[in-house]
């Protein structure tokens, strides 16, 4: 494979992984749209839509393999190719924690509206716009993007830490609220994940421009 | 590199991610032990102990990595090592997982043990087992091993279940068990995820021997 045909391979495969990433995106806000607009068709619909993600990641990984196999790359081009199969993986994974988010939507829309969301839809759009920014960063080869990424994760363990003592207190309050409560806390809890993913995935830009291990040197706090 | 200097180093590999196992799965054994004999200093010592997870699985990144660039290795050799990179992720994310378990038996420990531990002991020594047979699998290529892992996570599934409701009844008939009941069910969904590392890793092996895409076929539900 000539170095021009090569240098295409790489721009099919950053095009597939941003689909990928606008993919999980779109599925992440309407699992949480589905819970703040209380559309159970909406949710219904994400969870269905899962096989889409899947088969999109065995394209994706299947198309590394085949660039490994031909080209045999080396040094950043190698780089290359083992972050956008890690990168791979970590966006099906954001579109596991959808299908999880929609579920407990499903499980929570029977039930009267606990209380406004508020610190929900902020992580939510904070961990969406991790994902963009954290691949955005890989397409760019921008390593302080994907600092700025690192950066915003703290921000939504905040939020998942205020939500669940907000939902604690009115649990201890009345105990008729417990479901509700917990269904919002697991929520809370996929969405922290989310950008635990995104994280991972900045974590492996700075890896592959600067090829210097940035994973557990950013912050001594671990993922719940 | 000459083949048998080659099937040195993949003999190496294979050991260090035997190493990495037998290390995370030591971690999570210790983490639930924390639980249920109360021992605070042995939950803490989890937690500072991670390091050396960290440590090695940048170690074996960093063998793979080398094996890929220096052998330029092609069909099953480079699908063994791409697999050993996903493997390695994973077993480094069950090492999270049993800090996570250690920090909720943290908040725990002050108070008075809320019931008799039977399920959580019990997820626990099926997500170790199902790491250590997924990991087997992989060294001694057994797709059969690598099946059987992958009925058990229905199991360990069922049981997150039976924690969440039953857990459930209790704080629904005594708000003053909120708090350690939520710290149970986040335990229980902490040694769910290990379980699903495991499921990935014998779904790599699959894909190893059979170069079959397995993933997202052996089952519809979503990891929660």
């Amino acid at each position: 494979m000539e170095r021009h045909h090569f240098e295409e391979e790489l721009q099919g495969l950053k095009n597939r992984l941003l689909t990928m990433g606008a993919l999980v995106e779109e599925r992440v806000h309407q699992a949480v749209r589905a819970l703040i607009d209380r559309q159970l068709e909406e949710a219904e619909q994400v969870i269905r839509s899962d096989q889409d993600v899947n088969t999109l990641q065995i394209e994706i990984d299947d198309r590394c393999l085949k660039l490994l196999a031909l080209q045999q790359p080396i040094a950043t081009d190698l780089r290359l190719i083992t972050a956008a199969m890690k990168i791979n993986a970590d966006l099906e994974r954001i579109g596991d924690q959808a299908v999880n988010v929609a579920e407990n939507v499903i499980k929570l829309l029977p039930q009267a509206p606990l209380k406004p969301l508020i610190d929900i839809p902020r992580m939510a759009e904070l961990a969406e716009k991790m994902t963009r920014d954290a691949l955005d960063a890989f397409v760019r080869k921008d390593p302080e993007l994907a600092r700025n990424v690192l950066q915003r994760d703290d921000e939504v363990d905040n939020l998942k830490d205020q939500v669940f003592r907000e939902l604690l207190t009115y649990m201890m309050a009345d105990p008729g609220t417990i479901q509700r409560a917990l269904a919002l806390i697991l929520i809370s809890r996929n969405l922290e994940r989310i950008a635990d993913h995104a994280t991972n995935i900045a974590e492996d830009v700075i890896f592959l421009v600067e090829a210097k291990d940035v994973r557990h040197h950013h912050q001594e706090e671990q993922p719940k």
